[in-house]
């Protein structure tokens, strides 16, 4: 049986590894869908290899510029409604959802309501709207399967296991570029010192976060979602060698580990395939060549953007979408040198102060939050 | 609902964990048969702390004393077949079977038959008549679980996954008290430098099989059988920490493990509560306080016991019945000072030189076959 996929994001980092699954294993799975931001160039490389039914880029121009150069045989959308479109294709039976950032709500949403499988890149749709995606997912009784190598780990390690029986999700962290770095060292790092993470090769925004520990913050609250976990049962132990990718502790004090080299192909690979596995296009992992395996507290200190997670999650409601809308757009500033590392916590912080998280029911609601964060941040830093 | 146990073995180290579960679970298990070699002061206090209705003394004149001693409420047995009466008990759900040594296979093979699920600490069973226990559990539709630690860990991983997904069975082994000495320190071992065992607190026979690294050699051959997976899908490692109790590969490369602190007491309640959890009675694993876990490749020329378990389990049929039994032996022999740490290995090829492996159907031949490896090893030391 080949599955039918469509890919939001494919030119992303997780997108072109998706792909490359779908070459190494083309009679299981087949692409339907394709949709990037504003990578014509390489989606048209794509098209001709792929051969989609439909694809979508969220920039009307590039959408034009592309329908000029290929065949009429492939639908070209735009904008919001294309990715909506591509997430909800009729032919698609799993959604994979790479596209960075709280963009990725309304696909995931409208995936979910056609009743698709999602396969979910996109941490930011459930830290920003957990309560609301995870209803529709329950009210159309559709799976949402982690593509995160820590929420894949703890996904395969609760096969078999009951709700009930979970005491504790550990996620694990490398701790990122700056685990060894002193506070003062990190205060003047640059964009490109934080972008060299240590195990992982990952797009700049969810590099940053990495180096700033927000991505672990974010995964947290992804966790508590997607595993119906309170944030309390959910740790965070720094585990630099990235080789086991996540842990439950049950009742009993038994834990289960999920362990491999540091691949995405493998969570992506077992995301496609669930609840089949299939042979590995990764290495495989091997303990006589393993020196050791050591785990770090974290420190908030140094990486406050993790208790700030905690925190947002913990007030609940809005937020978290706070939170991560405050983040996305301080990463960004950051990336164009526009402020210092540690700026991202200070004002994620401040306007964390500043709103007054209540209890939404629609994505509209958020949506005009986050337009009111970024208000308020342009407003702080002019 | 009360869960009523048979446990062979009770005055053993892990006969008596079990109690201690049962004494803090009163809700949720309840002895109804015990059975010893020979312990009957210790079995004496057991009856009226738990008040079985059946105990089994092998020792036939030490049955005898027992009966003088006790109220005429709980029935008294001797001999093979004592240990069988306990093993059958109409009462019971469930038999855990924690004698040492060969001498467990009939019990075994008659609880089987008699429907019990059978919760095995007695690897000697399996590693001597793997095949035909398992025939009888297959024919009879009978559990047979784990309670050996790695043999848990790798049942607590395969939790939910297939059997044709599983690329390799790994497991730990702590290495045991003669992990860094030399060739030439080990040659000169004694018995009592044999028994320090760093992690685990066992028997005696148990901790010489891990100082010989026979006992990572019996549970690769009761792997086999426990999980229908060809000997050279399972791999041994050295793990001097005994936090990861074992692992499986699954065929996309991905890694279960699970772990705990070293104490029989999980996988002995995860035996008995299965596919229940029960709350712990164990501490709980602080990643944050521990340092690191390596790993080390087993080195056979100082460990060669671990590759007589796997050439015997290659060669099959009768022969790991053979090395199994004159591990035994020579194993009380090393115990009682007559043999060197290393004529254990030495003699165990000798005979397996010797015996020409057949493929055997019944329990008695295999009993026959022991009573010549005692003979031939009685014959060879004199």
């Amino acid at each position: 049986m080949t599955r039918k996929i469509s890919i939001l994001g494919s030119t992303g980092s997780i997108g072109k590894q998706t792909l490359e699954i779908v070459g190494e294993h083309p009679e299981k799975f087949k692409v339907v869908g394709l949709a990037v931001m504003q990578s014509i160039d390489e989606l048209e490389a794509q098209i001709r290899k792929f051969q989609p039914k439909i694809v979508a880029v969220f920039d009307k121009e590039k959408a034009k510029t592309l329908a000029a150069r290929v065949s009429s045989n492939v639908k070209i959308s735009s904008g919001i409604e294309g990715l909506i479109e591509v997430a909800t294709y009729h032919e698609a039976e799993l959604v994979l959802n790479a596209v960075v950032g709280s963009i990725g709500l309304l696909p995931t949403l409208e995936a979910v309501k056609s009743k698709k499988t999602v396969a979910l890149a996109n941490k930011e749709t459930l830290v920003a709207a957990g309560e609301l995606v995870m209803k529709e997912c329950h009210k159309n009784n559709v799976k949402l399967l982690p593509v995160d190598s820590e929420h894949s780990a703890v996904f395969q390690c609760l096969n078999g296991e009951k709700m009930n029986d979970i005491s504790k999700i550990i996620l694990t962290a490398s701790g990122g570029p700056f685990r060894e770095w002193s506070y003062e060292e990190i205060e003047k790092a640059t964009f490109k010192e934080a972008l060299k993470h240590p195990n992982w090769n990952m797009g700049q925004k969810i590099s940053i976060d990495s180096a700033t520990l927000m991505n672990k913050g974010l995964e947290v609250i992804e966790a508590k979602w997607l595993f119906h976990v309170d944030v309390d049962k959910i740790e965070v132990i720094i585990h630099p060698q990235s080789i086991i990718h996540s842990m439950i502790e049950l009742k009993d004090f038994s834990i289960i580990a999920q362990l491999g080299v540091p691949n995405m192909k493998l969570p992506i690979q077992y995301a496609l395939s669930y609840p089949e596995r299939v042979e590995g296009g990764v290495t495989r992992l091997d303990f006589k060549t393993m020196n050791n395996l050591t785990f770090i507290e974290p420190d908030v200190e140094r990486f406050p953007c993790l208790a700030l997670a905690y925190k947002a999650m913990k007030i609940g409601g809005t937020m978290p979408c706070v939170l991560n809308a405050a983040n996305e757009m301080l990463v960004d500033y950051y990336l164009k040198s526009k402020i210092s590392f540690y700026d991202i916590p200070r004002y994620i912080e401040r306007v964390m102060e500043v709103h007054q998280a209540f209890s939404y029911s629609t994505a509209e609601e958020l949506q005009m939050l986050e337009q009111w964060v970024r208000s308020w941040i342009v407003n702080e830093l002019r």
